[in-house]
């Protein structure tokens, strides 16, 4: 059985504050953990409950794991269905990108994504696409929030999310700079050539004005009907899908 | 100020059997819901606080209006942060498609979508690429949720979303029946031709089996990472994409 504290301190984890000070998150489910078990990240704590720990396989030794009650999982879960299996694990501090390794192909840069879904399915679809790092400004929504994760459907454990000043990146990068925006030219006539970063901005405001300037090409998805505008992920996605095309 | 029967009806209409018996749904935000009064909807009620009034315009004459406190908006809100607005719409009751209708170039069919959000999101992303109507099969999420209104960011408005039985539909339908699956020809080698039926699955479990072998053309969006599947609204938004491109 879990104590008090020990409920109080996993609950916390929904909490960007918490996760900073104590330095981890919270996966749940056997698929997503098990991929980030596979993964470079390193796993702290495993609950489990008894019908569930056989989705999970076997848990390495060096990882501590507890079976607890139904009651108690559903106490420390953050989902109305909960899935049997939670794990804790250590949020990774990656050292600044290095120009090297933003010279390598292609990057998003988020700006000031706000719907965890958004940015956990901008994860998961950058993944499918072949990405392997994504690029927030410091003010996006936390990449290890629960919902983030729930959204990235295990993604996340191959993605390195950095957080960055990325209007000081953007000036000091030697890269060329693609913008999603509405009055730009087409998706499908721009020249990406083979390095960039391509930036996205809010869901609601779009890319914040002191960024727009460093833009040099501002491209647009071509549209047919009257919406007016695209969710930021369906965005992501269209760009990603481009980028791998071309390639 | 509102009493308690009207907050109790309003608030009722979160629920699908409520909106059924009163045939009503709710629509919030002075955007949206100015984009519901341009279309052809039926706008019912529209309830406004003073503060808010003036970004919806002038409320046309034949619409029940009425000023409300910012308190009692709070209350039949569905919002966390309710933005002043709130419209009762009737929902629209379409006859069936007709042979004519399904050979108009083409028609996304969900299968069993069950997350307001992603509903929303394809509705947005169809209508941005020129699409008119949407099927849905009966077990699907309802359109008229308003998570779905809300992420449809007022698309709704102009798209008619249809709910069918959609192996019969599929079965008699005399067109091309292609369905998003892991397994197929690349999306960018399919020849679409002119008219067809675009299948895409639940969430978790993809097309039902019993669909499944009524697909003649299995389609894949072509994969370069790892990720074990894509978002259904962002699979949705890249086979919209590409037949718009087609064209």
């Amino acid at each position: 059985m879990l104590s008090k504290p020990q409920i109080r301190t996993i609950t916390s984890l929904q909490h960007k504050k918490f996760r900073k000070e104590s330095g981890l998150f919270i996966v749940e489910g056997a698929k997503s953990l098990t991929e980030f078990i596979r993964s470079d990240y390193l796993v702290q704590h495993i609950f489990y409950t008894p019908q569930a720990v056989a989705k999970l396989g076997k848990i390495p030794q060096n990882i501590k794991s507890d079976e607890i009650g139904e009651q108690d999982l559903k106490r420390i879960s953050t989902l109305k269905n909960p899935q049997g299996v939670l794990g804790l694990i250590h949020i990774p501090d990656y050292p600044p990108l290095t120009a090297a390794e933003l010279r390598d192909g292609f990057h998003l840069v988020l700006d000031n994504i706000q719907d965890p879904g958004n940015l956990g399915t901008i994860i998961r679809t950058a993944e499918w696409f072949g990405f392997s790092r994504i690029i927030c400004s410091e003010d996006s929504v936390d990449a290890y929030n629960p919902k983030v994760v729930q959204a990235s459907m295990g993604s996340l454990a191959r993605m390195k999310v950095y957080y960055a000043d990325i209007e000081a990146l953007i000036a000091g990068a030697p890269l060329p700079v693609f913008g999603a925006v509405l009055n730009g030219s087409s998706l499908y006539d721009t020249d990406f050539g083979r390095e960039g970063l391509i930036v996205l901005g809010n869901e609601g405001k779009g890319i914040r004005e002191t960024l727009l300037s460093r833009i040099e090409h501002r491209v647009t998805i071509p549209q047919v009907g009257r919406a007016e505008s695209l969710n930021v992920a369906v965005s992501a996605a269209l760009f990603c899908a481009e980028l791998a095309r071309k390639k």
